[in-house]
């Protein structure tokens, strides 16, 4: 729907989370008889869970579980557990760093080198868990890094920024990440984002990637709005880039790239409408940051919380709600749509009559002008 | 209205109470010449007023109270007093739980086996008042329970969950209840619901229900759309079922199934609102819960809070704001909506003309941008 | 615009004066020669300001007051001053009521029998000071009360209710008010209303009124909207008022029935706005009763605070703000809208280009998605 | 888009910031390969930010600063600077007025006459730092004041108002100020507004002005929309005033007349927004008080807030955020879009792959329901 701002400018009407509602159908079916599993490449998961590469969600151990329960943890290649041989120290002084100094202080903890022998271990240390191996790197240390990685074996190898496209401009003497040439090359399924539009999904698949990450720093603890005046309210950013996906499928002959919504899923609920729009699957961080495992403590953020000159988001307090796997798989004590997000999809599915995640993308939803009973 | 959410993915715009509100037109009426009279089946009340089966709002001593006041109580068959032989104290308990202990303490209490000998005996109780007698259970226990309740005898049955369906899939080795068959084999007239959409009602009222429920819950106890991305806003919701039942009237040569409003209301207002977009009459809980002599004292929940391994909803404290019979019929001391239910829901009929329920279903309805004087 | 709220029921999108602004055109004008003047019948107004008759807002002395500032103040009839020989003392008690007990000690109160010599009396008072004279009553006294304001004298009948239909069923031994009949045998002009739709207020015009009130309960003190689902927003109620005036004018060969927009008015903003959308003046609450000189010392309410069984509104604390001329005429020591409205009016009118108040209903009007700069 | 707002009255929607935002494309850039620079007449600046005229924001030392850094200071010629010898004094008497003494005692600060000397005196002192010089004075006192002004040489003549009309309609004895001869006779290029729609802004450009502001009092210290009723919201107004710089180009043959958005920008995201709509260049407020060398020092109020008779504006608390250097270039240690302003849009335009302002001003927009993730 165009709209028109003013006599020079159009814009377009796009709704979030918040802005959307699934409702039940005229068929009901018991939970039991739902089915959350999804398959990207040869990894088959019980559920559409997946950790977000960051430091206060997913650690070695952390990804090792959310693997043993059916999920994917991602480990962030560029975070403390390869900058620091015992981040458990950092991470404790971060919880307790004043509210006033966090940016900063964060910022001289994280200039902290990188060290690629920490890559090696911390992924060596998830794979002997037996359980798929992922790790992430952002676009502009993939191509320093990227050997390491491979050679420590992952399964998957997830590339993440705020935005990554197929074309990037720079003007450094080396030139910037071709993102074709790497995938095609690279022996690993690649899943990388965020994209939050039709046209930048469709050139990232174009890529050859295994997955598309659909957002742009949506979540609690990003402030992206306010600083760069950018928002992709993420109910219309993963309907588009499903449209991006049917339309690719089409061109390619049948390629089918998967759809992870990335970004604002603070509940079940979310994840509910994040499937409902047409996400094969989901990347959690503010949710999964509220385990009693989870390495943040009750804290929570993201590499924009340390940005060199422009930091974009802020460590903020999410609380502990649960044991990962009550988290996860309930029973939950709670009644906030924090816990049993596994219990709580199916249930969903069950209510409105679906047995699987494909067919779930189909349930009809509405658009509710404000919040009321 | 559909709406574009995105590439792959079309929305409805619906509404709720909120977004809605009645107007005068060019008569006026004294509110002693308006009727609010409705009837189901073989009974006449004098009111559109029936209280929820929640155990904070229904006792047999207020389904009694209700039924004098010219409304109807429907006891829950599947709550405290069908599962203990004084559930006073466990009232009082309830009440007394701190708030983050209240989840995991309820779901104790209400594993408490029911007693088919209690339903009998809360039944007796009520018919010996000689007012009409209404039972509720759940969808999943109506085989089970539904011989205990009939032999008791009801006047009224009602099956009620979150969302009931004609069509409902299960594994289990023991079929699903066949709602067609049941219905018609029972000598009993049945209300059934929740349904919250045109297709799910229509559905439900070619099973031969005599009343079908609009709803699904979302009340204030509630937090479904927060867990499971459910939403279905009241106005929409009873105006889709409003319409199923113009169009079964049709399809079965003028069988008219009554449309109760079930969720949500929260105050007169809502009551009139409701009515506004079609329903016969509201099943109560929030506003009933706050009478003087409602079991919950202040306090209000549905079976949503005790859930196994989901819980979505909470015990809410509503206050306690009149006796029954001021709530209902006045004089009322409060201007917010809470009390004189009767007494506003006449005024608005008189006011904007209308003489009876069914023509103050006419009535003018406007929805505002936001809230605004 | 239609919106089908859903299979059974549509409603007309509404907008009140919290959803719209006006916006400057290329010609401005200085406030000097800017004029608010309006006339109806054989009065003439310096300002387009009319006191509301509420006890909180106008007693004799600030009626007198106010039609000294150029405005009219219009005593209610049925209020503390027609009831009390010395109301000052009833007012203060009023001030100091507990809020639990308001409701219940002001019904008390406002049950004292109306004494028709303090009519006279208090209408005698006013006129003696030489300003137009004005009285209110409600539709369902008028008939009991009308030959004692007539014979003590005024210059402006109000008849003033929640709602005044041309049409009243009733099924009282009394036939009701014949409006039509009553107008065209008083010999003074008559103000009735409220009205707030199209159709209703076309309808009062054809009884032969002078003016029109457009509104519905939407003050600060009042809680319609809770308890009777009923709200007519005051842009759209405005605006369609004034549709009517302009159908009625052409029908009547060029009787042109004025329109007073009541309710809602909480700011020069507002007053700005209501002129805007076609009032030809405003009836003041809310803004008067923050005079140093109101007889609510700070505290404002209505009628429907005290009804019999069913309130609709409550006495607020609105605060004191400045003395009656600095309210009306400046200059201002504050900038919330509160003070010298009629400066803010003409400032208003001038910085859009409008030199009468005529003219300046004709001013663009926009409407924002919601709060923002 | 025409609204009915009711039967006589139709509206316009329109949109401010808070309601849009911009979102990325299938492009990227690096920040460093993005130019921020504009031009208008002869002047060059790295960066489109100019401090507005306003007390609280530019001294001669900030004008200077700001000069330093790339953007544009732009001294108020009617302020304390041009009435005090000492304005150091009465600004810290400012800041330590009790908010409800406030705009009492600032009318009576702002009534000291200005000094012709002074503003002499103030403008050398720009110049001597050989940064461009800029000073505003309102429109009804440009007459009085301008000699003074050229004479003491300016590079860039500013007249401000809250609606600047090329048609103003006075009965003065002395005519008004007729700006078409006025800037033609002026040897300096004159900005001039604000102006708020296409037809306003299409007047003044016919004018002859180099720049049209654009804005009516959306500050965070205005008060406008309450005390007038009007209400201009930001996006709306600079995408319809970027459509009468086009259309004046068409008819006057290629003259570029520039588009700077003045009011309503609180943060580095509605920088973003505001050239996103079509702005050349900023007038920046609030974000700038908030640095450590801001004349209020912390405080910030524009000259609505001491008018005579109808202040329109409050003296507000914006708080220190950092020195002027830090604010502007970064790097920021907060993340709430109030420091690294220049980093900020810089970001935004690579992340979205524009080179340059002008082509960013063709940035997708969107538009959302309300605030969600």
């Amino acid at each position: 729907m165009e709209i028109e701002i003013g006599r020079a400018k159009r814009a377009r009407q796009v709704y979030g989370f918040d802005d959307v509602a699934i409702v039940p159908n005229r068929r009901t079916r018991d939970p039991e008889v739902v089915s959350t599993a999804w398959r990207i490449d040869a990894f088959h998961f019980d559920t559409p869970f997946i950790a977000a590469p960051m430091d206060s969600v997913v650690s070695p151990q952390t990804a090792i579980a959310i693997g043993q329960l059916g999920g994917l943890g991602v480990l962030n290649l560029e975070g403390l557990w390869t900058r620091y041989e015992n981040p458990e120290s950092v991470l404790e002084e971060i919880r307790e760093l004043p509210a006033d100094a966090a940016t900063v202080r964060m910022r001289e903890i994280y200039s902290q080198p990188i060290n690629p022998e920490l890559i090696t271990a911390r992924l060596a240390q998830i794979r002997e868990a037996e359980v798929p191996v992922a790790g992430a790197l952002s676009p502009h240390r993939t191509q320093e890094l990227y050997e390491t990685v491979v050679n420590a074996g992952v399964d998957l190898f997830v590339i993440r920024g705020n935005t990554v496209s197929a074309e990037h401009v720079s003007n450094d003497t080396k030139p910037p990440l071709n993102l074709k040439k790497f995938i095609y090359e690279l022996d690993v399924p690649v899943i990388v984002g965020g994209a939050a539009t039709y046209t930048s999904a469709l050139h990232l698949m174009r890529t050859g990637a295994a997955g598309v990450l659909v957002g742009f720093g949506g979540g609690a603890s990003s402030t992206t709005r306010a600083t760069l005046g950018i928002h992709a309210p993420m109910a219309t950013a993963i309907a588009d880039v499903a449209g991006a996906r049917r339309d690719y499928m089409d061109e390619s002959d049948g390629r089918y790239v998967h759809v992870i919504a990335d970004g604002g899923l603070g509940s079940s609920g979310d994840i509910v409408k994040a499937i409902a729009c047409g996400a094969d699957a989901v990347m959690l961080g503010t949710v999964l940051a509220r385990a009693e495992e989870a390495p943040g403590g009750g804290w929570h953020w993201g590499q924009e919380a340390y940005h060199d000159d422009l930091p974009r988001g802020n460590r903020v307090h999410v609380g502990t709600v649960a044991p990962l796997a009550e988290l996860l798989d309930g029973p939950a004590n709670v009644a906030d749509g924090s816990a049993n997000l596994h219990g709580a999809l199916r249930r969903s599915m069950a209510t409105t009559g679906y047995s699987d995640l494909k067919e779930f993308q189909r349930v009809n939803l509405v658009v509710r002008p404000r919040s009321s009973p």
